[in-house]
């Protein structure tokens, strides 16, 4: 089987950091599928496929290509069915859904305005302007402004992590005895904050973080490579 | 097949309130099975089975005793396995258990805080000290004074509800095409709340009040029968 091309958002240093790619390179290994991955920054972005994407990820599946990390894990689903299932079912793939808006609306936001600044200072020269601009303007502040009063905005976060943080009691995953897509979801955005910044978004005495380590460990320690931060 | 003994709350003109109770009763009637009721006040819970339960619901089937509604739902899972299933598979119910923690935890117990006084009104009179003083005593605070704001906080109750308005945007139940056990989960605030109480914990223009409606409907509208308010 050729590999599938994955494009994926890099910073300085070679990080892998972008939450949306770490919900597809885990779902690429879950469905046991070789991949190999062209690293872009975000002002190359737009040099895929002419032009063709906003953002990143896109797989390059032999002549289809996809883009947007849900639609990736819909289409590996369909395409795949004989691989271990992503979702486990029409209900696990609805119920997925469900905590895709529970984390993507407010959970992913609050960890953004906690980490921005890092996130500037760890991408490639090229990618600072454009990320300081645009993220200036969306938020409406300067990125080390934005970032302030984050030890205060991290309790929240944390007291936030509850209803994962009761369901990991009953069982290791949120997929269950294995994980499953709605694990990667989630754990995106732990791995993109690793990657770029050191502040701790949940502490070592946490549930969350045991199962962050189970997460870190899959697919052979894949979340694990590369440069970051161990928190 | 012998009906299904289902122990459910009372209220007074007869209202089943309970939210748990509201559990079982749509899973009973997804999963095709008879049942019928033995209505029991808080303060005659005690007398089921020699006092072996400390909360409803309770079902009796055939041989077997079931507490618990969660439990409730796995044991009729196990033993009807023929009949439509009410989580889907083992990632299903995996999700579910977010779902139901995600309740439970936040917005179940904040929905409570908001109409603690107008069901201790509609109580059998038998009830309603036991009630007032197990309530109080819980809260630290007399009923009408846990009420009190609740015109303010059922703004954040609705803005909580955005994960499930968001999911509601994709597919018409929590369990994708047609209702699961999440939804029955959920929708057991709802139907306790629409018995006891006249304040609007959601607004006609919601798509979440679209969906409460869809969840009145099932099962041949099981969930409209008796008296209530109708917001």
């Amino acid at each position: 089987m050729p590999a599938i091309t994955l494009y994926d958002l890099i910073g300085a240093d070679d990080r892998r950091f972008s939450t949306h790619c770490w919900r597809v390179r885990p779902a690429l290994a879950h469905k046991n599928l070789p991949f190999e991955t062209i690293p872009v920054p975000f002002t190359g972005i737009r040099s895929i496929r002419d032009g063709a994407y906003p953002t990143v990820p896109v797989i390059h599946d032999g002549d289809i290509w996809v883009h947007d990390s849900w639609v990736i894990a819909e289409y590996l689903e369909a395409t795949y069915p004989d691989q271990p299932s992503l979702f486990g079912g029409a209900a696990g793939k609805a119920l997925t859904g469900f905590v895709r808006h529970w984390w993507q609306g407010g959970m992913h936001l609050l960890a953004m305005s906690m980490i921005l600044k890092d996130i500037h200072d760890h991408l490639t020269p090229e990618d600072k302007t454009y990320f300081s601009q645009s993220r200036e303007k969306r938020f409406g502040q300067p990125l080390a402004e934005i970032q302030t009063g984050r030890e205060y905005r991290v309790v929240t976060f944390r007291e936030r992590l509850q209803p994962l943080r009761q369901l990991l009691d009953d069982q290791p995953f949120l997929g269950g005895a294995e994980s499953l897509y709605a694990d990667y979801l989630v754990m995106g955005t732990f791995i993109w904050a690793r990657k770029m910044s050191s502040f701790a978004l949940i502490l070592p005495d946490d549930p969350v973080h045991a199962w962050m380590n189970r997460c870190l460990d899959l697919h052979d320690g894949l979340a694990r490579q590369g440069p970051g931060f161990d928190w």
